[in-house]
């Protein structure tokens, strides 16, 4: 039952079937080509609708950000999902989440390394010098809805490996450029990294 | 910042610091027979407000289930989640839970071993004969909303640990007795096992 992401060579594949040696490659070196010059028709949203699905096979991206990795694991856009969404995401050493917030609940559970969770005010206009709290193994924790925070994987060595569960998917976050920034400054970016390639139609920023 | 459950031993140990240890001794079984007479005038409800919890130090119970250990890793009574809640769950070999459904959605991470899902038919006034669908370490499965399932711990041998993310806590659980039962026969167990000592006024189960 389990399913992983298609891939686009795999699906087209099949078209090659039946065809000479020669022909096929012309073929392939002309769609390759195509591929190349013209805009992706069909985005790379890894949707699958399978009730099972093999974690290890799901699609995962850096989505550009250094020294990160995202799979979403149960998805509004991909997979349905309207009140809940799930994600695994790994962090290397010394790399840090933006400094962000969400209006959503966000739970973590941490399944491999250690680090840092940092927490701004709400009850400042900016979320000000940050409480830091060290999060490890087998740990979990809540980010209070709206509250500006990062995740610091703070070893030097150690991936850290987390789950995160939000509620109110798509998830819509305001980014922070530092600390003292004002609430009112921070920018929404939606849709958020890992769902741009699943949005039919995307939105301004506005 | 981790911290776990206090268990009602461990609280009422200082009162018997500084007495002699016959009075201490007699205190002690005359607490012990009045814990046995009088109503638990606190229940076991492992509230916790910390942002960062060690799950190793959680309140786990099997809540009277043979071969079943359930962990509120974030919960709407217990931690004050309104949106989500999530469950660490370990199901021995050959067991199973419940049929049951609920209208939330639900997701499965399946970090340890392997199973079943059963999942029943929403179109027929009964569950019907189940779907029988593979799960396995890595693997993660939603179960839609209102459809009659049950995780089975099909392996002859090893425990099958799973995540759980629920929407719309605290779970309102319709329990079958068995597949050809109707859907309208189903009777609702609220507050569930693991939520019934964090009501604080436990409710009629109409």
């Amino acid at each position: 039952m389990a399913s992983g992401h298609t891939t686009a060579a795999s699906v087209r594949g099949p078209r090659f079937a039946g065809a000479g040696r020669r022909g096929a490659l012309l073929l392939a070196l002309l769609l390759a080509a195509a591929a190349a010059l013209l805009p992706v028709a069909e985005p790379s949203c890894p949707r699958d609708n399978s009730v099972v699905k093999d974690i290890n096979k799901m699609h995962q991206s850096n989505y550009g950000i250094g020294g990160f990795s995202h799979i979403t694991v149960a998805g509004a856009l991909a997979h349905g999902m309207k009140e809940v969404e799930v994600w695994l995401q790994t962090i290397s050493a010394g790399q840090r989440t933006p400094i962000h917030r969400h209006s959503c609940e966000e739970v973590f559970v941490v399944l491999k390394g250690r680090g840092t969770l940092l927490l701004g005010s709400t009850s400042l206009p900016y979320p000000g010098t940050p409480q830091e709290i060290p999060v490890f193994q087998n740990s979990t924790f809540t980010v209070p809805v709206n509250d500006p925070h990062q995740v610091w994987n703070s070893d030097e060595h150690e991936d850290l490996q987390v789950l995160v569960i939000i509620s109110r998917p798509p998830v819509k976050i305001f980014l922070y450029e530092d600390w003292s920034m004002p609430h009112t400054a921070a920018k929404l970016k939606f849709p958020f990294v890992w769902d741009e390639d699943c949005l039919d139609a995307p939105k301004d920023e506005l």
